[in-house]
């Protein structure tokens, strides 16, 4: 049988089991970049997408590849593709006739540290 | 001088550097629950309703309070807070003349996994 050492007052939740967003409270600025990110998210076929290129692991995936993978157009992957690389989730290099996209870890980073709930 | 033991072919990059959002692609029916919670999320005010809700702890938060911290109008709250209820981010529970708010913890798990690039 353990002793939780750490709680003193047993009247008092224990702060590890209530929930914060980040730090503090969202400041207006902060709100606007992760609501840019999250609005370019919010969208099922955008999600597949970027599942599918994450799922590649750190390789580069083809826009060419993702044609077949989900069943829809090149022109409409590629206006979905547009706007995850404009919200910065991911980099796009063109590689001769075709696309080639990488997921940009540092943008998820922010994401999940803002909805890292405790 | 560190080796690292488990780079077993030098071209091939480590998979624990490797990016992957979840297990596996992303399905269509998982897709399209994920984005409903994201599409509610991605607002700048709702963002800071939210996150202000989230740093209280596990109480409920009055309504009442979050008209002051925010500087706007009870109306403009109630929408917003509606919406995040609607897509399971929050519960709400009436008391006398106020709702009050808490987190779904569960609602947050699901989006963290998803966004959890390794």
């Amino acid at each position: 049988m353990s002793i939780p050492l750490k709680r003193m007052d047993a009247g008092v939740d224990a702060t590890s089991e209530c929930c914060t967003l980040d730090a503090a409270p969202l400041g207006a600025d902060d709100a606007g970049r992760v609501a840019k990110k999250l609005k370019a998210l919010a969208d099922p076929t955008r999600l597949r997408l970027l599942s599918h290129v994450a799922a590649q692991g750190c390789d580069a995936v083809c826009a060419c590849d993702l044609v077949d993978v989900l069943d829809i157009s090149q022109p409409t992957i590629s206006h979905h593709m547009k706007k995850l690389v404009e919200a910065g989730l991911l980099t796009r290099e063109q590689r001769g006739k075709w696309a080639h996209y990488t997921v940009t870890r540092d943008a998820f980073d922010e994401l999940r540290r803002f909805l890292d709930l405790r």
